[in-house]
C-alpha cells in the first residue's frame, strides 16, 4: 500500500503523540510518507528545510503545513522548480518564490547582526551564490554580495578588502579551479565557507575539481560544503551566527 | 644553484625590506627557500603554521625562527615525525612535541572562552582527533574530547548530549562510513566541522568514502575539511572563535 | 538475421527439449532472442524475474508467457515504464502494475511468515523503497514500511525500535551519506540489507557515496546491494526467508 | 592530555554507571580512549568485535577485558598481526590466535545448526576465506570450505552442487573478475554473501573490480560486503542464522 | 573558413596525387574535411570503416564515395542513426541499413570459412551483439548467434558446448558483471573476444564494471575491446581470420 | 537582492573609479552582476574573453559593451549557441558569429606573423578544431588547418611534414586515444599544444582518456589544455606569439 | 581447520575420482587448498598456468606436481619472485627460471609455425615484454622482439615494417600514453594485442592511462589485455595460433 | 634470449646503417634493448633525454654513450637516483649530478636569451621546481627561481610582479589546490606552464587535484604538463624558446 491512499485520519492515528511532543526537541509528526522533524527548531534554532527534488507537490504541501504548524521560524523549500513552486504556493498561502535560487520561503526571519559576504568567482556561478544569499536572508542573516572576483584578475578581489574585512563569515562560490577561497582565506580571519560549483566543462567534472581543490586549500581552516550547495553554506553560516547571537538566548 | 648553498647573508640581501614590513598585514620575509608570511597574524589572528612534510630540518628551523621573530602568537609545525621534531627542537628552544598529534608548538596561546568538543567515532581515529585537539589547545581554544561514539552504538553518543550542548563548535572525526557528523548535526545547532579519516579498508578508499559521505550529509550546514586534517578542523574552529572572542579586539 | 524475423515455429524447433526439461532444475526454453530459465524456480524457489530495460514489448511478452507456462510461482517484470507496461498487460492477462515501483506482477505469492521492515531515510527515497516493498509483497513476504527516518533526526528512528525488533530482516533504503543502515545495524540483530539510492546531488555521485558508505559501515554484518536496487534487496530477503520457511519444504 | 596518561581510577569515574547498565541493551563502559558497547550482545546476540588496526596493544587489552567482563559470548579481535596478538594474548589469558585469519578469539561459541559454505575462487583468496571461516566458527556457525572453484574451470564448482545445496548460506570469496557469486547465486536459493578480494593486479584495482562486479551480479539477491571482509561476511551469516536459531530464544 | 564552403575543385587541388597513390598502401585522398585512407585495404585487407557520430551527412557521403572508388571491398558506416542513414542511402546507391546494429553497408563481402560465435549474456545486450554480428557478416565472416546465456543460469550456456566448440573465435557480449567470457574462456581454446556493454544500472557504471571484470578475467588469454563496441570485436575477428584465410592470398 | 533589480545608476555608483582606472592594468568595471577586467588587455595583450554558458543574454550584452568600451582589441564570446548569439548580435552591432566554433567576435585583430597549424585526428574532432582556428584567427594569428591525420593511417600525417615544419606552434586536436600530439611532438621542435576532445565512446570517458594520454605523452614538452578547449589552445598560442611579436612592443 | 594441517592422505580421500577423470575435459584434482584443472589441456590445448602471488611455496609445489602428472604440455608459474622460484625449483626438478619475466617453466613446448612480434615502446617496458616473450616461447610460439619503437620517434617503428609484416600476431607493449598499438594497428592486418604497462608516473596512473587509450584506439580491431599482463597477451596469441596450427589436430 | 646476453658485436650487426643515418632527422641506433633516437636533435633542436626509471645501469650507460656520439647538444638522464647516478657517472666521464633534481647532465648548453621564471607555491614543491630549473639550465635557458609564493599569502606573489614581467615564460609549480598558475596567468601575458605536484595529502590525491585545477583554470591559455614533471615544463619552455632564438638558425 502506498502513501497516496493514505487518509488524513490514518496518518493522524499513527502520529506519535504529536501534539504534546511538538516544540520539544524530540518532536516529530508522522504523515506516513514523511516525518517532519518539528523538534529541530528547538535543537538547532531553525526549522527543518524541505528538500524539493523527488517529492510530489502533495507531499511538499503536507510537509510545509506540518512545519508551519509545528514551528515558529521560517519554513523553506529548496531546489524547487517554477511549476511545482506555483502549485505549492497556491496551496499554502504566504510563500515567496525566488526563481534563480529556486527557493520557496514562508515567514522569513528578522535580520540578526551577523554579516555574511557571498563572494562569487564568475557571473556563471550566480545561481549557486543566489541560493546562498536567498537562504541566508530568509533565515535572518545580513548578506553582502561581491560578484565576479575570480582570481584571474585578482585586483578585482583586492579592491574589496574592506567589505571582506567587515564580514562575520565569507561564503566563497567558485567553479572551474575553485581557487577563490584560498585567496580569500589568506586575507581574512573570519570563517570561510567554500562552495564548489559545477560551472565549467571537461576537467571540471561537474564540480569535482573545485570541490577537491577547496578541500586541498593551502589557506588553513577553510571549510567546504557540497557541490552547488549554496543552501549548505547558508545553514553553516547560521550555525556560526548562533554562536554569536541567537544561541545564547535560545538555550 | 640551490638553497643549500644559500648563505644567511645572501638571503638577507634578498629580504624585501623585511624589518619594516613585519607586523603589517603585507609583511613577509624572503629566506630564499621560503617566504614566511609574517603578516598573517595581523590578517588572520594567528601566525602561519609550518607544514612539515617535504621540508628539510634546516628549512623548518629557518622558518620557525622567522615566525617566532615576526609574530607574537603561537608557532606550530604540523605533521612532523619524531626524529625531525627532536632535531628542530634542539635547534630552537622552547618547543613542545606531541608524538600522537605529530605537532611541535612554541608559545602556546592562553585559553579563550570558546569550547570545542572533539568527538571521534572509533578508537582508531585517535591520531586525527589528537591533532585537532592539540592544535586547538595550542591556539587557545578549550577542548573537550568525546571518544568512541560511533553510530553503530548510538546510545553511547546520546549519553553525551549535555557535553555536546555545551559546545561552541563540534569537531566530528570519523573514518569508515563517516556518519557521525550527520547524527551530531541533527542534535546541536552550533557549527559541526567534519573530519574524515583514512581509518578502514577496502571501500573506505583511504578516507574518500567518509569524505564524500560528510559532504553529502543530510544534516544541514555540516562543513567538511580534508581527509585526516585534524589541523584544518582546529583552524576552522579558530576562525569561528574569532567571531565571538578575539576578532573584535584585534580589529 | 535478427530475432524479429524469428518465426514461432523456428524458435520451437530450436527449443532444447523444452517440454520434458521444464520443471527440472536444468530446464530452459530457447525463444531465439531469449532463453527463459524455467528451471530457476526449482533451484531458487522463485521464477526468473524479467529485467525490463533494453527489451522490446514483444520480447517481454514472449518471456512472460514462457515463464508463466514453465513455472508455478509469481512472474515479475521490473523497471518497466507505464507505456510498455500497458502494452504488455494488454497482451498477457492477469497482470497488475505498480507505477511507483515500476513493477508488473502476475500470480503474486501468498504471504509467508517472514516480516521485512522497509526503512527509508527520506521521502525522496520513496520510489526505491516502493520497489523493495512491492517485490517483497509479490513474492510472499510481509512488509512493514517505516519512512523518513533519516539520521539527522535520529529520534524519529529510535521511536520505531519496536517495529524494527519485530523484523526478520530490515531493508534500509538511503541516499546522500547512506548512514541509516549503520544505525539500524547497531539496533537489531537480524539481517540488515542496505540499498543505496541516487537521491542527492554533487558529492552523492548518483548513489556512489551511499554505496561506499554502506560497504564501509562500522555496523558489522550489514550487507549491500546495487544502487537503487529495491528489487535486489527484496530477493535477498527472499533468500533469507527460504531458510526459515519454504526452503525446507522445497527440498 | 591523552589517554596514555589516563589512570584506571579516572576512567572509572567517568564511567556512565557502567555496572548497572551492563547487560542492558543500552550499556557501555567508558575507558576514556574507548567505549566498549557492552549492550551489543543484548541487542545483536553477539558481543562487539574489536577492530585491531590503529589501536595500541594497551587499548586492545583494555577493550577485550571490558568485553569479557560485560558479555557472556565470544570476544574477537580482528586483523591483528602476529606480534600484537602475542602481546595481547600474554596479557589476557585464554585467547587463541589464527595467523592466516589474523584473528584472536576468547570463549568461542558452541556450534549451532546453521551451515555456512565458504567457497573461494582461487588459492590466493585463501586468507580472506580463512577469516570468514574462522570468525564463523568462533561465533558458532558450522563451516564447510570449498576452495579453488573459480569459474574458468566451472566443472570444479558444478562437482560440488551437493555441498552447496546443503548450505544455509554460501559465502563466496573471489578476486579478479569476481564472477563466482553470480554462478553460485544461480545454483542455490539460500543467501549468497559475496566477498570481493584484492587478489589480482592491474585492472583489478585492489578489489574494486570484483566489488563492482558482485554488486552488478545478474544473479538476483546476491548481497555484498566490503573488499577482503571475510569478517563482515561471517557476521552477516550470523544475522541470518539468528532468524533460524538463536534469535527466537533471545527475544 | 570551414569545410562547408569547400569547393570540390579546391579539395581536388589539395589532393595528394590521389589517383596514382590509390590502391598502394600509402594512398589516401584529401577531401579537406577528411582524408579517406584508401591504402588501408592494401595494408589491412579491409577498407577503412566510417565512424558516424560527429560527422555531417555531407561529410559521410563524401567519405563513402571516396572509399567506394578507392577500394574493392565492403564499405561500412557504423553507429549511424535512422534519419542520417536514410539521407546517406539516398545519396549513395546500393547501401543496406540495419537499424538495430545502426550499420550501413555497401558491397558486403562473400562468406569466408571462418566461424564466429556471437554469444550474449542477456536479451538487453542484443543491440551490441547485433552490431558485432552485422559487421562480421558484412566483412565475410560466418556468424552463429547464441543469445541469453548469462551465467546466473549456467546450464543454458553449457547446453551450447557444441556450437562453441565449432567456433574459430567467440565474441562474448555481456553487461552487468561481465562474467560470460570468463566461463566461455574456460570452455574453449579458440580466441575469446570480450565486449562489455553498458547494460545495467548503478554499480555497472555504464559498462565500466564489465569492462574491468573482463580485463581481470581468470580465464587466461581473453582479450577485450571497448564498451559497446560490437564493431571492434568483429574487426578483431577479421584480423584473426586473415591469419587462416585471406591474409596469405592478399600478401 | 539580486542583479535583476539592479539599476544602471546603482551599478555605476559602485563602480570603482572605472573611468580613470580603465586602460591601466588594474582597471575593471563593476556592473554588479559582473566585473569586466578592462585592465587585462594592458597586462596580457588581449581583452578578457566572455565565457557564454550560465550567463543571460542581458549579462552578455552588458559585459561585451563594457569590454568594447574599455579595450582596443578584439572582443569574443565563446561557447554561445545560435539563439543567444543572434540576440546578442542584435543588441551589439558589428559582431560576427561562427556556428561551428560557437564564437561571437567584434573587432578581429589584424594578422600577425605567427603561424599556427591546427591538426585534427578525425573529422569528428572538427568542432573543437574549428574553435581553435576561429579564436586564433580572431586574435590575429595565422592558421593552417590539417584535418583527419589520425595515427591509424600515419602516412596521412607524414605527408604533411612540410606544413608542420613551417609552424610556429602546432595545436593537436584528438579524441579517442589522443595519440596525435605524441607523434607530432616527435616530428617538430616548435611548441605542441594538445587538445583532448570528447569524441568517442565507452572507455574514452568523455575525453578523459585522451586528456590523460596527452599528459602522459612520451614526446617531451607537449603541453595540454582542457578537454574540448580549442579556445584554451588558441590563447596559449597567443601567449607564445607575444614572445616573438607584439609583447615587446606592448611593454 | 586450515590446509596447512591437511594430510596428503586426507586430500587424496577428497579427490574426486581424480585418476580416472584426468585427461578428460572435466578432470580436476582436489588438493584441498587447490583444485588443479587437469582437464584444461584437453579443452584449451594448454595446461592451467599457476598464478604465483598469494600462494605459499608448498602450495605452488603441490599444484605444479599435480599439473605435471595430469597433463602432457608445458607447466608454468607466473609472477614468481627469485626466492620462491628457487625453493620451488629445488622441490620440483626440471624447471627453468627467467628472472626478468619472473617465469618458471617445465617441459617447454616445441616451436610451432606461428610468429609473434613482441613490440615494446620503451626500454622501461622491457619486463612486461619479456614476460610476453618468455611465455610465448614456453608454449611453442616463435617470438621476434622489436624494442624501443615508441611513437615519439616514429621512424624507428617504420624502419621495422618488414618484420611487422611477417608476423602472425603483434603484441604491442606500451606504458605512458600507450599509442603504439594504434600506429601498428594501422600498419598490419594481423591481430594486434595491446598490453598496457605501468611505466610512467603521475597521469599514467599505474597503467590506467595506456589501458584506456588502447581500448579507445582509433585503429579498428585492436584487442587489449590487463595492465602489465605480458602473460595474458601470450596466451591470447596461443588461442589465435590454435586456429592456424594445433587446434585442428587436437580436435 | 634477453638483452643481458647481448654482445656488443651482435647489436652492432643489427644496427640500421647507424653511421650514415646519424645526424639526419631519421637517424637512430639499434642497441637491441634500446634505439637511441639520434635524429631527434635535427628534428627538435635537442637530443633525446633518457628517462631513468625501469632501466638498468648498463642500459643507461649504453644509451648515453650512443647519444653523446650521435648528437652535439646536451645529454640528460632524468629521475635517476644517487646510487645509479654514481655508477653511470663512473662509466661515462664528464657528467654532473644534481641530487635534488635527480638529473645527470653531460655537455650543458650555453645560455640563450630566453628567461624562464620558475615560481613555486610552497617550500615542499622544491624538488619538482628544482628539476624544472636544472633541466632548463642544462639546455641553455636562463632561470630565475621565485619560491614560496602560494596564494594563501598573495602579497608575496604580487611583490614579485617585476620579475614575472621580465619573463619570456613562467613555469608555475604547485601542489594542493594548484591555484598559483591561475593568479600568475592573470598577471602576465607570456606563456604560463603549470606543473602540478603531488605535495599534500588526502583530497590532493597525489597531485590529481592540482592537475585538474590547472586544466580548469579560469586564466585563459594556461598550459599543463604531467604531475611532478618539472622536466616536461622545461622542455616545453625549450620549444617556446626555439621560436624566438635557435629555431630560425637551426632550420
Amino acid at each position: 500500500m502506498t502513501a497516496e491512499h493514505e487518509l488524513p485520519g490514518a496518518s493522524r492515528a499513527r502520529e506519535h503523540a504529536g501534539a504534546e511532543r511538538r516544540r520539544s526537541s524530540a518532536a516529530f509528526e508522522d504523515l506516513g510518507y514523511a516525518r517532519p522533524d518539528t523538534g529541530r527548531e528547538a535543537r538547532l534554532g531553525l526549522p527543518e528545510v524541505v528538500y524539493g527534488p523527488g517529492k510530489t507537490v502533495d507531499q511538499i504541501v503536507g510537509v510545509v503545513r506540518s512545519l508551519l504548524a509545528g514551528n515558529d521560524g521560517p519554513v523553506l523549500v529548496s531546489r524547487i522548480e517554477d511549476g511545482a513552486a506555483a502549485e505549492v504556493g497556491a496551496a499554502v498561502e504566504g510563500g515567496a518564490y525566488d526563481p534563480v535560487a529556486r527557493l520557496l520561503v514562508w515567514r522569513p526571519a528578522a535580520p540578526r547582526p551577523f554579516r555574511v559576504v557571498v563572494a562569487s568567482a564568475g557571473t556563471s556561478d550566480w545561481p549557486v551564490a543566489a541560493e546562498a544569499a536567498a537562504v541566508a536572508t530568509a533565515i535572518g542573516l545580513q548578506v553582502d554580495e561581491v560578484r565576479d572576483v575570480g582570481v584571474a584578475g585578482v585586483h578585482r578581489l583586492l579592491a574589496e578588502k574592506e567589505r571582506l574585512a567587515a564580514a562575520d563569515a565569507v561564503i566563497c562560490v567558485a567553479g572551474m579551479e575553485g581557487a577563490l577561497p584560498s585567496v580569500v582565506g589568506g586575507l581574512v580571519g573570519c570563517p570561510v565557507i567554500a562552495v564548489p560549483t559545477s560551472v565549467g566543462y571537461g576537467a571540471v567534472f561537474e564540480g569535482v575539481t573545485p570541490l577537491l581543490a577547496m578541500l586541498s586549500s593551502c589557506a588553513a581552516g577553510v571549510v567546504v560544503v557540497n557541490i552547488d550547495s549554496g543552501f549548505g553554506a547558508a545553514i553553516a553560516a547560521h550555525r556560526m551566527a548562533l554562536g554569536t547571537t541567537a544561541q545564547r538566548a535560545v538555550r
